[in-house]
């Protein structure tokens, strides 16, 4: 009996595994890996243990050149910056400083990927009987399609946006890739330092190309592994909901109470090897956000213009409530088993019981960012109000120097 | 005894439920169904058993034309508005887009009212031996009237203020008619789109009365409800006092730790039926606030206009501290009772009052918006304060802009 | 033995009772019933139990007539605002406001008050073997002394600023007089409405004397109620450390548990009778400070001038620092037995250590303004960082005014 | 066997506790002695027991000279200071205020250290098997250079510009530095007092430099101390994780639990000596944020003073942020066990266990800036959004005012 129990239960991962953690992972791994994100070898294997970290592998060798190729761009950005700070010159510094630091975040997640998703395998094979979460894989590839398509269609407007100015002062295709690249914004930095030519223009064409992915790729990221962490959460509120007002012994809460405790061991173990990149996703997310903003104020002429300014701000937007309202979720699924916990019959009350209810309503499962901060809902509030008194204070200062 | 007990409650039910809360709702939501919100069956039945939403009905599909004419209004003020966002083009996106989404969340909300009524009356027979909160049927006819008449006198008011305008540049009653609807901003977005006519104008003008209903009622909706819930914990909390000192059983402690549980599943049942509800009316609200704040700051001319200004500006105030006063008590009944378990004499501090206090001292049961925040006294403190700061940098940014 | 020691420590009484709350409070309370404040009889006599509020005492008549005094000034004041609300012309609105609700508060607390000091005075004698708080009467007269010559001193010096520029004016007494009374802020309300006549500007100026009394008062009196509650919760501390890592009975903590019990039924109590003129007093300690920051802005010119801002700034923020630190110390005494009970020996770890442990840690013990805030010293800083951001930009803003 | 053990453990100490706390301070605070900060006697002794503090010994003297130094300064500053409070004014007196406070705190501080040391020492002895920190001693010394090394370069630079001004304006080099000391901001203040000759010239010069050094060691101080109990909680967490998942018996737990609350005793006894200072710190730091953001609106002529203006800023943010991110790793480390112990097995989760538990996770052990706040990570969060927006304003308001 218990052998065939194992062996249903393992048939059914043969055909539920899909949703498993390192599966729904991989096809977005490899998309990632194509920009030279997270060099990890074995994503596609059957089972987390295959995965490898290695610093000499055609990975980690791509990776560190794009890198470079990021660094390159932050340094040069530098050089161009002459006397004084201003919001305008510091863009390229802030986006290039960014996707420089990310990338290295990344390089050092892999590292610890392999023994992040193993723990995770482990926990999904030790609460087999919640299953695995369905649709999981589906709908991770529908977020994934959405924010990768809609990255694309701001970066094709903003290459459009600069063409189209470039077109006016130019009279053929020459001139006007030669002017596109070292006259606008982001790309100058590195035609001010060398002469125009056509290999590095396609270098530094590929190079923001990549960055830019990546600059995506960090809030789909955390977006992807909140959505699976949730789910494992929900699988177990939806199990407690089963047993709520049964009279069950000590040991089957002994046991949800473990179950409970490994889940808040592999939160706490995502969010060690994450909330360095958190922090700067956030950080960078709120920067462009202030900055749109202040752009907002001048008027746009074109229509490609404004079209390109209401839909990158409009993503912007779309991107940064989606990573805090599903990373927040982290934290709502994982206070919810409270209320099964408080209407718990008199007669099984044990000390498990009320071990478990303590450790749910003291301790906090959530994102964080280094620390800083808890991804809850309430963060998510707080931003919105110092952007809107932001907001309204820029545009009162805009009436009185129109005036 | 048993039986004659059970009786004389029964009886004690005839004469009093006039103020359970299926009673209570009944004339407030029959107002509400003039207007096409809350197209449920049964209000005025005797028993919310009898509760039925049906989408194939006369109600819900005068909820759905009464929607389309809002979304209309909504549609023609997107159309009107040119280039850029201001404040002015604004308000009547926000007021007809809050109008919309309110419809729409109202009809939701009637889907799910049946069941919550009945957990409500469920509640209510099994919490049988607290009674009924005295005169809360005279509370909630009191409190409607005040904010129904308030929101009259200031629809009045507002389309005073306009024809007075009107009747100034016309000489007959058609031109001024005409004048009235196609230049004054409430209505303006309509007529640019279509010639003026009778019909038209008279549509537009209920569609505008209709809005301008339900733009009231979500806060006084909010209002009712929470006052009904509130005398539930105060009925409970006032129990509790008049045991206080006593030294009883642990079946008394468990039986009252279960009633606690109840209305703690009764208010987050409540919660997720319209927290998105609350969240809309919160967002309307400081939105209109910080609007006539600005109003406020340029010279009003006419003793109509200055009455319109004061009187909305201070019903809105007036509804939006009430909104937040009553559903904050909430929150502060559902704590009250820590205080008698607190002081439980040692002879009966068993693990029942043990858990209830827990469960009261580590459990936040009030109302939200969208989990984003907890409507407590202190949210209304934090508002003000906002408020304040707000209407300071205006002014100060004002006496720059006038010198 | 048992009958010895009741004996001394009722010597105890007669000594040191001079410490009781009634007694400490009692020379306060006369002065400020010279002003008509707290119209209850029986302040001096030896037990609380003789303290008698009645409507018709000469007291309670004078009561109103002062309040009555102060109502008129309000009415006054608004009658005078013409067009507009600015910060120069709400001040007298304001003061005058704050003034009628306080004495309409204290008239409210006087019915309340006989019941308090009783508990107050029921507590201490409960709570014999802690004694009386040593030197409390001498530290409630030097606070007092200090806060009424302050006020005086800041009162003399707005009366000498008037009468300086008064006097430059005129060049005999009746004018000085005539023109100081009906061309100066503080009175100029009156004498818009009636002529000038020695009469009533003798009123006019006894009412604004009392005003300004009752003003200085309302703190006093949160200072003083605060200090001589903190000295309870500090008694009952000493006494605690005393006891520190002593094996006792659980009986010992059982009579402990309930004389906090009884410390925190008084704070309660307390809080709901003062609540409302706490948060009165907050709101004009903090209404005034805004607008001596605005003042501070333009140019002062003259010694008098000077010296009388100065002062009354100096005084003002003296006098909220002092409320709020001392208001503070309630809620910190009240959190202080934790750590004590943190560390109680293994061997005498009972259910009534837990249970007074768990009050300590989960319950709030402190003065609050009508539950919007609890007086905390996070408190402080939180209105300290919000006066000093708004002066920052009221600086920035007028520099770009002057230029 | 007993014997042995205690031998090895006393040798033990012989040769690690190089990184003690007594003895990782001396070589710090000897440094601190040449400058007249913390005049206590044996901090070089074997034994924290040879520590005395007296009023008649040279150093306290010296201390006293160098206060006087600071206050003399102070009033000078005062006394320059005109008509009217302006931030450009206030800098001195800012300055020279904070350090004579200092030198009165550290002197107060001085007379707690002894008692502080030795129950810090008698804690590392009783926790001898965890031994001492590994490379404490090494870190405490790196973090002492790096921030007086940077101090130095921050003087030295601040010297030179004022020196590189007034040799463009003289010849020789008398003239240089009567016109330096008579008239650059931070001496000026002296010789508006006196005239200038080379004695008061040099008193005033090192009376400056000694002020400059305590400005800088305030934070290094708190700094160190930090990181020394951080260390010891480190310990304390290190050694639990190697029990994890053990059964151990209740006298395991019962004694790990008061060594957790020796800690805590410790913690609140470090707070209770130094809070003063640390509010004084972060008021200093805040201000003179504040201050180079103001002056970083204005433009900079000169790379010595564009060098200077950099590196100092630099510099103040630096040690701000590790100030504020080492004492809040106090309170990080001290909630870490909590993990460990709602993981321990179901069969020792015994009443110590929980009393522990309890105890972390509802107690606060931080740092506290005079208990207004606690040291933790969301106060720099709060520190850095609260300068960023005041930034932002001051930005916007300065394009205005070049318009």
């Amino acid at each position: 009996m218990e052998l065939h129990n194992t062996k249903s239960s393992t048939s059914k991962i043969h055909t539920e595994n899909v949703n498993s953690f390192h599966h729904v992972m991989s096809s977005v791994l490899i998309t990632a890996q194509c920009f030279g994100v997270m060099p990890v070898s074995g994503i596609t294997a059957p089972s987390a243990k295959q995965l490898r970290f290695r610093w000499w592998s055609i990975r980690t060798v791509f990776c560190m050149i794009v890198t470079l190729g990021a660094f390159l761009n932050l340094t040069f950005s530098f050089m161009i910056m002459k006397s004084g700070i201003s919001f305008e010159q510091s863009d390229n510094i802030v986006f290039f400083g960014c996707v420089t630091a990310m990338y290295m975040l990344f390089l050092q997640l892999a590292r610890k990927w392999p023994n992040l998703v193993i723990q995770w395998e482990n926990l999904e094979l030790s609460q087999r009987r919640y299953g695995y979460p369905k649709f999981l894989n589906r709908k991770v590839k529908l977020i994934t399609a959405i924010i990768l398509v809609g990255a694309l269609v701001e970066h094709v407007l903003s290459k459009a946006s600069g063409i189209i100015v470039a077109a006016k002062c130019t009279d053929n295709l020459y001139d006007l890739l030669c002017h596109y690249f070292t006259k606008r914004g982001t790309y100058n930095q590195i035609f001010v330092v060398m002469n125009y030519n056509v290999i590095s223009a396609s270098l530094t064409f590929i190079s923001n190309f990549i960055s830019t992915f990546l600059w995506n790729f960090t809030d789909l990221f955390i977006i992807l592994v909140s959505i699976s962490l949730t789910e494992r959460f929900h699988l177990y509120n939806k199990y407690l909901v089963t047993v709520q007002g049964k009279i069950l012994p000590e040991s089957f809460w002994a046991q949800v109470r473990e179950e409970y405790n490994c889940l808040s061991f592999l939160t706490r173990h995502l969010d060690s090897c994450i909330s360095k990149i958190v922090l700067v996703s956030y950080g960078n997310n709120l920067y462009f956000i202030c900055r749109q903003l202040l752009n907002s104020l001048s008027p746009i002429d074109g229509i490609i213009d404004m079209l390109y300014f209401c839909w990158s701000f409009g993503f912007l937007l779309l991107r940064t409530v989606m990573l805090s309202l599903y990373a927040a979720s982290i934290y709502e699924e994982s206070k919810q088993p409270r209320i099964i916990l408080y209407s718990v019959p008199s007669e099984c009350f044990t000390t498990e019981v009320k071990r478990l209810l303590f450790q749910i309503t003291t301790d906090t499962l959530a994102l964080t960012g280094m620390n800083f901060f808890y991804i809850t809902r309430t963060l998510l509030l707080t931003l919105a109000g110092t952007i809107v008194t932001y907001e309204i204070v820029l545009k009162e200062l805009n009436k009185i120097t129109i005036r």
